[in-house]
């Protein structure tokens, strides 16, 4: 099969020479992140329960997941949450096969109450959250889609997938830092919560790092504590940074804090959902765990989407893939690359409309050097898009 | 304080002589119990916090609670639950004291999962249960009544509450037999659920007794060993109902069955209300744990009230202490015992409108001999209503 | 078929000289009352949609409705609902006949609305009510039962009924009373709303009647206008009830109201519900429209379930029809009449394990001059029950 | 005050001239676009309320909107909603306002009920909708914000809005299209419904447009007639499309049809939502209305935030406007023109980190020619950021 593979120069300044340049991360602990979490969880859960029946993983959809923030009275030392968060789990799935029912909206449940139990560490499931889960079955139509084998999979929308890859230093910088401070950070800071939003902004040569983390009031006796884990969070991220650019930084941590007025961003469970923040899918970031509004991006919510024959789900998370790959190519003389890969309703998801590439060349290297490997890559990747079906049902490729 | 108590002969047929006597209980797993069971263990926890935090129980009353059926799919040795049962706690609290809000609905909830993990043993509460909590702050006005002493609390409505002893053979056959199976033979049988309702119907001097007894699929390998617990259950419950009566006895188990159409009361949780059986506070058993048409009966629902200002639950739980206190007055002379407390709105609790005895006597004792007896035991009990405030509070006394 | 028809003496004091009687009814818009209602209309509606496609009534139970109460702002001349009512809807439905799948939900929720609409003059059912839906299929033996022709229906349950005739004369009031307040009262006094609830206790000659309603702030300018209403009100109840009685009558309006304090039974709606007062469905009146305890009753909840199969509601108003032709028998020489039928699971309907039926005689008549007459009533309508049913689906019995 | 405007070429090819261009709208009837819809005409109306009652506008934010998709069962010439679709409406307002409560919930489930009645012309409101509200107070601190006068308002957040014009071929095609749909045709074509899903695809200069249009059942006696109402709406849409471009046009409407297979696109109420498609805010078209992934984009969702306080929706709004005000400068000569808009936190709203303005030139002028008239467009609109929120409040800008 000849498929459509386009790789053209991308004509546009290289992004590090960009005057401007922003980009944001939010945490795992965020309520969109959360809600991107929890429909990527229960379409894994129902994926695996498909598998372990009947060796197939049958049609649902997941992504869409409605966190109503609840109300909560942190202070130093400790605090309560007063009106639990309520979590809507929503979404289709197959919900029979055979005229065997399946236990769909339990699989659901008991995933999400094992997502929330693993990554907030300081909520108590059992009082501070009210769950419901309203996925029931999908229109029957859409199912015959999935009557083939895995290669013949047909596309069931026109949809778009997008990625970049390398990351720029800013970019780098702020996946990292959230990384960071959610990973090797937390046991020597527990006062840190889950929730935590970097964003960063470069200005020229100056990258300004913005840290917007959701602190644990019984980590904090007080005040003074409470400003001393600011200032050693700023360090600790400052220095981070450090080791992946030489432009200069600055790191601000929880700037809408005013101690005169008695404001801190306190909370009682490290998550601002407890105290009026609201979360859904797909407003958060994207399949390559950003956002980046100086970069090509997709709309698509790409959680809890089924990996197998949703294309929007898919091609997002392969154009991602695709350009990591490409920019190795040629070792570093790809500045940068972008991935389009464009569906075509009803024809195979691994033929797609377009798969576009382009590339910013460092001047020692010519695209005729690189095209055929490039293409290669392309083409590797849309043999078998099961290979990403199957990274997404382990678990192993993040979607947020 | 002259309490107004009337002691008056009962003038009517003495129950054990009436043609028909029907007695039921909805045993801990029924739907409608579960809901009373979860009213009161939410009630109790906000007693308990307010009594921590303020050494004072404030308005409350959380005595509505709708469980949603959800839908199984039971089999012999196994089955799952498809769709979890959604439990709505519903009711009033006082959510903010002296300008601290408190954590009622967390503490609500955090009750409420305690709740049915420890009664319903086949039930995974974090799969297959979804609870939400819409209990808000009640009207301004109502809390008014809570600024006296307890003594001095005033009726919050006309209301009226009924208790009788002692039990009849039929209704001690009842209320013990589902004692026995949810008790001590919960580890002979683990094949019964929790879900057990005892009916009887005494027809002159034969008892029938029908259960209806929801069994647990994974303990049960197959219909040969289905039937066996049947036969089990029935020789047992009427073993332990011949301790009671020399009547004759007749039990019947799972009536509905039919075993040529391979209709089995299966369940996967041992609780009906995983496969559509919905229930709500104040539709099951009275305050003394029983359903008797023969008898007088309220039908306020003592579940969820609080225990302080709420007269309906105060008198329907004083009148069924009354009732056994006053039975043992004259060592068994006195037969049936009818009381009823009617409150006037307005009126210190302790001083009801009317504290009306009545009581069929034996032959060998006149009322004359009891009357002051009988009027001391009434009068104690009013004395001081918090006696049943604490009972409650400390879960020492039941609801349904 | 000979039926197990008893008829025996009513062996206790004639209510009409028992020292106390207690009587109550909660209106029209009272929360539980309200629930009653949403649950009988939604049920009708299921029979009406059922008949017309199938001509036959396919099984459901529609009787439970939790309804949670809002939060409002009454003022005098006006005020605002701030967080509208929920109602919820709950039970199970047929959702599928031959393959033909039905709305029932939307056909519920049509009939909700209307209802509110209809019976809630001050509502405005756009904004101040949310209005879900949880009814869904019911268990998939209970369908079984219906494959047979009406007369044949067995019995689905142990399940008993009762009822009374002819009311005492203060049953006679509170039912009136309540009827003429939200009946015609209700153009010459658009002041009161919905939410009245009677209660009558009678201690000795004298009857107390205590009427709480609920008044609407926007018909009512100022306290003195408010003070009229409640003066006229009660004046005229006092008047109307002096049509049924010679004994001493003394009524009471809203005593809770504390006029120094502010404190006035004001509302935006009429309903009390708009305001944190929560309800639910068999939680008020009994299928004869009072609540009496010292009558025997039964805790069946007679509205929303359905009225081919559903023994305890059949029963119910059975009962209550039985007995008030029994009373017409012999022209008044019956004093009091208790109907009692008990179902007995497995057999038909229409053939009750026994149909018990006491009656007190005035002096001037012997048993055996009525006792065939009697049997002759309880006979004709255990004939044909669906004589019950009909009168059910047409809306021309009352369930509550 | 002197503002941080960058007026710079834009460096890359222009859109016309790129290989691929993928524009899509998702009308005003697909699940996405109802929940925009119904976020913004809640936080219209609670603008509105605010207004009437303070002459100021309270923080709110309802930026969050849930739908869950129905059950139906539509057939030619009728059909029916088995299951309604269920809304839950999210977010945060000022419920209380110098101890004044007010009826934020009535106003926004009025709100709502009006929009859907409005919009979806084939909805029976009454009975296929349940509409939820948890709107509920926000977080203290966040108030705080709105002490000022507007022009001093501070960015609650470093955000970021962006903004192109003039729209290319393809986009003012696909924005035409829907509008056309759903306006001018409506009445000659009934049997479209709202629910219309625009894509184009522009590959060179070939321009493929695909339309998914929800079809009216009861609009539709047969599959003869769905055939031509197909190849109408196909034919009108190319002819409509032909004004706008000299380019070649290919239109494809309902694709996932197939005839043989008895498989069309037939709905009872001309939406999706009936029928499992769930929706949610800021999953679909951005502020401009359309969806351009090769274009720059902002991932926040516009519908619903308030227009006062807000810098992601006011600066998104306010990038289009002068967008569309920069392409007007120098009368066609500016070919294309991106504008970005970057806020500080605790900065003035009117005074942002920086505001960037890119422009791709015609030949036949100069940078220097244009710049300084860029420049006082920019800051005439930077000048009085109230007149967007003017714009929003009276509905006459458009937020997705």
């Amino acid at each position: 099969m000849k498929r459509n593979i386009f790789v053209e120069p991308l004509a546009q300044t290289y992004i590090e020479k960009q005057e401007i340049e922003i980009v944001e991360r939010k945490g795992i602990g965020h309520p969109d992140s959360i809600a991107d979490g929890l429909a990527e969880s229960v379409s894994r859960s129902l994926c695996n329960m498909y598998l372990e029946k009947y060796d197939h993983i049958f049609h649902h959809n997941t992504d869409e997941t409605q966190i109503v923030g609840g109300q909560s009275a942190p202070k130093f030392g400790g605090g309560v949450v007063l009106e639990p968060v309520y979590i809507l789990l929503v979404g289709r799935a197959t919900t029979e096969v055979d005229g065997e029912r399946l236990p769909y909206r339990s699989v659901a449940i008991k995933a999400a109450r094992k997502y929330l139990k693993k990554h907030c560490s300081h909520l108590d499931v059992d009082a501070d959250v009210m769950l419901d889960c309203m996925i029931s079955k999908g229109s029957v139509d859409l199912m015959g889609v999935y009557d083939n084998k895995p290669k013949d999979f047909l596309s069931n929308d026109t949809s778009f997938g997008v990625g970049h890859a390398p990351f720029s230093e800013t970019e780098t910088i702020v996946l990292d830092a959230e990384q960071y401070i959610n990973g090797r950070l937390k046991k020597s800071m527990p006062e840190v919560g889950e929730d935590v939003k970097v964003m960063a902004a470069r200005i020229g040569n100056k990258i300004n790092i913005t840290v917007a983390a959701a602190m644990v009031g019984k980590e904090i006796p007080d005040s003074d504590h409470y400003k001393s884990v600011v200032q050693e969070l700023k360090d600790k991220v400052h220095k981070q940074a450090e080791r992946f650019t030489e432009r200069e930084i600055n790191v601000d941590v929880n700037t809408a804090d005013d101690y005169k007025k008695g404001i801190y961003y306190l909370t009682v469970t490290g998550l601002s959902m407890e105290n009026g923040d609201d979360g859904s899918v797909g407003r958060g970031n994207r399949a390559n765990g950003l956002i980046t509004p100086y970069r090509p991006m997709s709309m698509e919510a790409t959680s809890g989407k089924n990996p197998v024959t949703h294309v929007g789900k898919i091609y997002n998370l392969l154009s991602n893939q695709i350009a990591q790959d490409v920019a190795k190519v040629g070792g570093g003389d790809i500045l940068e690359c972008h991935v389009r890969l464009l569906s075509q309703i009803g024809m195979p998801i691994n033929n797609p409309q377009a798969a576009s590439v382009k590339v910013k060349l460092a001047d020692s290297v010519k695209m005729k050097d690189v095209k055929s490997d490039i293409e290669g890559v392309v083409d590797g990747w849309l043999q078998d898009t099961s290979k990403i079906t199957n990274l997404v049902v382990k678990g192993k490729i993040g979607t947020f």
